[in-house]
Parts: structure tokens; C-alpha cells; sequence
């Protein structure tokens, strides 16, 4: 997606190889415009797939998702990295490791709100390994839903996580996929 | 704001005379075509007083935000609770204790996307002491910024928080106040 490939062009930062920053559009300060623009093209590019729900990950996938259920009409819901007051009864969950942060975190949803016959669409802003998205795609069928595809804001397609989810045969749209970075070199796109 | 007060009476569940779920609208699964009604009528409230930007914290205030700085057509900064890989000179922070949680958190908002001019617009899902508010006007006001207002999905009115933030001269608008609850008898509204 142009916009967003030119956005990260103009305001991201590369870090060392591995880092891009995008803190100033993505996940600190967020722009709710080009949120929406996003979410008119998870909307193209979903069409026809029955999604009825959006799930992402806690924080910073929160508004992006918010954004999307808005476009499409449908009600997200969010993980949780913390239990808070519901049983290991009430939820569904699955463990997330994050390599970014070398962290292990429990995710939970509410059994209240995945059911059989939920057609799922994961939103997140970046993936890498896919960590999280494994663990929302084991969540959503813990459930008994079907994941109906993973809409991705950036994805470094340098690492293995957005073609594994392929290989599974589940529909993963990038808006944006990094071929290649340096703090040297800049960004190359796929 | 009607809309919400009667979501409430039909979907909330209160447990005790302190706990108000509402996790199928607003803090786990989350209705955006609620939060844009809900965005449209702070829009009205603060008519007029240039706001520029909104801040709010993780992570459940994310959405909601996110859809009133859509409707508002200004970005949307939230406040995190981990510092990650900033150093505290990049940083503006407080100190927040949660009375429902029994935690102390610090939180944080880089200096980057908080200036002196900026009219900010605080939005957090729920009010009960203020701590998560008062602790989000620190922070607008170490940077110079100016705090345009505090809107507020759901006030605990029976708790001080708003009425104290009010005494501080600043414009609090929840759009649902809870002036008594209980399992028992249920909800009354202000």
C-alpha cells in the first residue's frame, strides 16, 4: 500500500537491521486518518470472506483494529497479556514470545467472545516471527472460529513469520513488506 | 448521553457496589459504532476549543480514542505503562495507582509528541478516583501543553475523581454518570 510504504519512507527510522521505529504514526502517536485508509484496503482485500469479528493483541494493535471494525462494521475484540479477574475457565489462551523484547506473555480471551461460527480476521501492526499471530490464530480456534485472514500493518519479510502463516494456508495481507533495512542503506519494499 | 446509559442497563453487569463490567462493549470486545457516537458527542462538547490532539493510556482508553481522534481529525498519543527502550530524558512521566487493581504503575509519553501550544484532549473508558486522569494532566502539563478537557466514557459519580478534576477548572464530560450501583438494585444514573 503506497501510502503507507511512503509514510514509513518519510517518518520511520531504522535502528541498527532489525529496528524500525514507527512511534510517531503507528504505535505511541497513532494517525486515525491513515488508520481508516488502512482499513478501507483490508476491506478490498477481505472482501467476500464473511468476517463477522475483528481480534488483535493488546496495545498497539488496539487502534488500528478499532479503526478496521469501524470500516467493516463488525465488533473487535482485544487479548489481553494479563489474566485480571476472569478464571482459567473463562478464557481461551496461548503463549506469545515476544523476540523484540526476549519476553514471554500468556494472552487470554473471553470465552464470551469466540464462538463456533465466528468468521476471524487478526489485526496487528507489525509481524516479525508471527509470534503473536500464532497465538491468536491457536486462540481463535481454541474457540471453534474460523480465522477468516491476518491483516498486517508492517511485516518484515526478512523473517519467517508472515510466510509461515502462508504456508498454513491462511491469508496474510502486508500493507506494507520490508525486504531489506539498514540504518545505512534505508528501507527496501518487497 | 443515552445511547451509553442504556447500553449499560442492557449489557453491564455489576458485581458488588464497586464493579461495572462491560467488557462485551467497551474494554475487551469493543463496539465502534458505538465509539463513534460516543466521539461525535465529545466532538460537540468541546466545540470550540481547539483541540489538536488527544492523549489517553493503555490499554482499554486505545479505541475509543482512536475513533474520536478519526471523527475529530486530530492524532492520538496514548500513554504506556512500560518505559521499553526509551531513556527517562526522552520521556515525560507520573505515577498512577490503580485503587481497583491494587497496583502502582508508571507511565509514560515521549517528549517527542508533547509540546507547549499543543491543546490536548484526555480520553480514558472509565473514571472512578481520577488517578489514571490526574496522572495523564501531569504528564500534558510537564510539556507546556495545555489539557482542552477530559472526556470520560463512564464516571463512577459516587468516586471523587471527577469532581476533583472539575475543581482543578477543567472541563470533564462523561457520558455516562453513575451515581449509585449495586448487584442488588442495579444502576442509577446523575
Amino acid at each position: 500500500m503506497k501510502l503507507l510504504e511512503e509514510r514509513i519512507l518519510k517518518d520511520g527510522k531504522v535502528i541498527g537491521e532489525d529496528i524500525l521505529k514507527v512511534d510517531s504514526f503507528l504505535n505511541h502517536q497513532m494517525d486515525p486518518k491513515l488508520f481508516e485508509a488502512m482499513a478501507i484496503e483490508w476491506k478490498r482485500l477481505f472482501e467476500g470472506k464473511g468476517i463477522n469479528k475483528i481480534l488483535t493483541i493488546e496495545a498497539s494493535g488496539i487502534g488500528i483494529a478499532c479503526v478496521a471494525g469501524l470500516v467493516m462494521g463488525v465488533p473487535v475484540v482485544f487479548a489481553k497479556k494479563s489474566r485480571t479477574s476472569n478464571t482459567p475457565e473463562d478464557s481461551y489462551s496461548a503463549t506469545v514470545k515476544s523476540f523484540t523484547r526476549g519476553t514471554v506473555n500468556d494472552i487470554y480471551v473471553s470465552k464470551k467472545y469466540l464462538h463456533p461460527g465466528d468468521r476471524v480476521l487478526i489485526i496487528d501492526d507489525f509481524m516479525a516471527t508471527g509470534e503473536a499471530s500464532k497465538g491468536l490464530v491457536e486462540v481463535v480456534r481454541a474457540s471453534g472460529a474460523e480465522v477468516a485472514g491476518i491483516g498486517i500493518a508492517i511485516e518484515k519479510a526478512f523473517q519467517p513469520g508472515g510466510d509461515e502463516l502462508r504456508a498454513m494456508g491462511i491469508q496474510v495481507e502486508s500493507l506494507a513488506r520490508i525486504k531489506e533495512m539498514s540504518s545505512e542503506n534505508g528501507i527496501l519494499f518487497v
